[in-house]
């Protein structure tokens, strides 16, 4: 992938330093990005206008083939001794001057041992002084290729989703429960189908949500125990693909049995929110106009939001949205503080409302904001009753 | 969990330090153990003597029953600002004066942004100069409780190594290939045999290593492709438990058929190796000692080992073995630099012979170290003939 690192190189301009540098596991998505490699033990990557990587003997062979490096080192190149925290540094210090670097920006999160050994050796090491770091706003507008890669993630969160939703209408109504293959139906039981698709797909699992009843009231809830008929219940899947690292995410809210009259009318407001949210979405507009469409249908309708209330704990209570990438929540964020959309961003939309004496109801597909407009990325029907 | 930190107080006394920080997430093992808790974004922990949790508002009810804080805050209580990263340094700040501290030892992966913020605020912060840091340390000596949890993550382990041997014993010879359920047995349907007994048994996957043939000779290879009738298969499954986040770890050695007779030798071999290396393993042996007394049948057996000939690429050429707990590879080491085994310790142990004209052989254990030696915490046969 060949990522538009230009304002990285302002950042760099700007702070008045040689390069850039991490020292993280690809765990880290900046690394990941940056790099262009996947490791699962810390390595170093150096931004200088050109990336350098400096790696394990053990990772050296993988890191010249398979990283967006432009040259790839190994620390034996530097140093004949071994691991020890003091060669470490001599290493990452000759490293550095090898590539005539003298001082660098880090992010937040890069480690204290290491910053403050290189200052040591005479290496200015600045933190960056933004919450994230200019990668995470650079991660934040996708190229064509990591577009695909989404895409193919959600493909197979569609494939869970349905996995899903095929358990319930499989079911029968017993009375108070769901019974699937003479068992009563829990979000365990569902979980399992959704967690055992994923992973035929080639997905990392992720801790899926199917919530219901009052457990979907708590959107932070990832549900447990048994689905009741005429509950509504919350699926929320967020994959990671094994392959490239990119994740998709969609909520559906499906009840199996006779939804309350509440239910019904929170889904049917919902869809208007959701739909309101995807007419504002286009380059240009900010998150906050987005995530303020979805609060105009509900407090029309009279449903308590965060924006009417801060202290409210019941209505809608979280934001609209939020950018899908290497990361599952990272930039831009649909919410009172989100920004200008630009082309190229990736975002989920994702409206909803809780109260644990009603249940919970949400809605979620993930679009890719285009020049005029927006592609919608997912392609799952979506209907509260499963019939 | 109470686990022993007086190695914790006493390297605050050596530092004259008042307290001991952590700035994580819960996947940072460190965090989870001082801090008690499962969190999936960074919160703060201060260990005074007592353990001190700030966090977000999200997790504070549940930090305040499921951790094993003394105390637990939430940043609204330090702040009336919104998430900013100015706010967060004076909310950090605030709290270490709510408790007197002003001085703090940090491990060397703590983040600079958050370090260097504290510093102007005038809270010395010092990074530690040993390599990983304390709690490292203190985590390599297992409490009875952690050793339940390693011995609960190690049944759904020998599930998934039988459901994987079972697979080889269901397959048919067919010509050169292996055939199950009339489809070439491959590496990837193992592994997937493997992930889903784990799924179900609420184990988080690892990167299992089902490699068979000149693959099987890379110890760092996750193997892939066809398995053929009469090469050795190693299968090493190392899942993580999602309710305690602690890890098992185990390898086989399978053939399929008739293996080569290079094969059954080196075989026979390694398990003298492995049982000499349990013959050393007590409270005061090192686990250099038990390293060199692998390396000691492997070399009178004339077979090259990393001991013998540094750059050797074929035959014993990794460790013996490694801690585990909620890393899967941690302190202390069964290898040249090895220290003195102490009783709560849980190792692996598990020798290997590799060479790409035969394959590879590698047998598996994990155990605890004992008062008088140790107890295997593995309940698997050890049989190279799937029959």
């Amino acid at each position: 992938m060949d990522p538009d690192l230009s304002t990285l190189d302002e950042a760099l301009d700007g702070a008045g330093v040689d390069g850039y540098l991490l020292d993280a596991d690809s765990d880290v998505p900046d690394q990941r990005y940056l790099a262009g490699f996947d490791a699962p033990d810390p390595f170093v990557t150096l931004y200088d206008g050109d990336t350098h990587l400096l790696v394990s003997a053990l990772e050296y062979g993988r890191a010249k083939t398979a990283s967006r490096a432009d040259t790839v080192a190994r620390h034996s190149d530097y140093t004949e001794g071994a691991g020890s925290r003091e060669a470490a540094g001599e290493v990452l210090a000759a490293f550095l001057e090898d590539h005539d670097v003298s001082s660098v920006l880090v992010p937040p999160r890069f480690p204290v041992g290491v910053a403050d050994d290189l200052r040591e050796r005479d290496v200015a090491v600045t933190s960056e002084d933004d919450g994230a770091g200019v990668l995470t706003d650079i991660r934040a507008v996708k190229t064509d290729e990591e577009i695909d890669h989404v895409r193919s993630a959600q493909r197979a969160n569609e494939r869970a989703m349905a996995a899903a939703e095929e358990l319930l209408r499989e079911a029968t109504i017993e009375g108070n429960r769901l019974v699937h293959d003479g068992e009563t139906l829990t979000a365990e039981r569902v979980k399992t189908e959704i967690e055992t698709t994923l992973l035929h797909e080639g997905c990392a699992l992720s801790e899926t949500i199917v919530a219901s009843g009052a457990d979907a009231a708590d959107p932070h809830d990832r549900g447990s125990g048994p689905i009741a008929p005429g509950e509504a219940v919350i699926v929320d899947i967020f994959p990671q693909d094994n392959d490239t690292g990119y994740h998709a995410d969609m909520t559906r809210t499906f009840v199996k049995g006779e939804p309350s009259e509440a239910i019904e009318e929170w889904y049917d407001l919902t869809e208007d929110a959701f739909e309101a949210a995807l007419d504002v979405v286009e380059p240009g507009a900010t998150g906050a106009e987005v995530h303020d469409a979805v609060c105009d249908v509900y407090e029309d309708a009279g449903e308590p939001t965060l924006r009417a209330d801060p202290e409210t704990e019941t209505g809608f209570i979280h934001g609209t949205g939020h950018g899908v990438g290497l990361a599952v929540h990272e930039m831009p964020s649909l919410s009172f503080e989100g920004e200008e959309l630009e082309p190229g961003n990736v975002i989920t939309v994702e409206p909803g409302l809780y109260d644990p004496d009603v249940g919970g109801v949400r809605i979620e597909d993930f679009v890719v904001v285009t020049e005029d407009g927006y592609e919608n990325l997912t392609d799952y029907p979506k209907a509260l009753r499963v019939e």
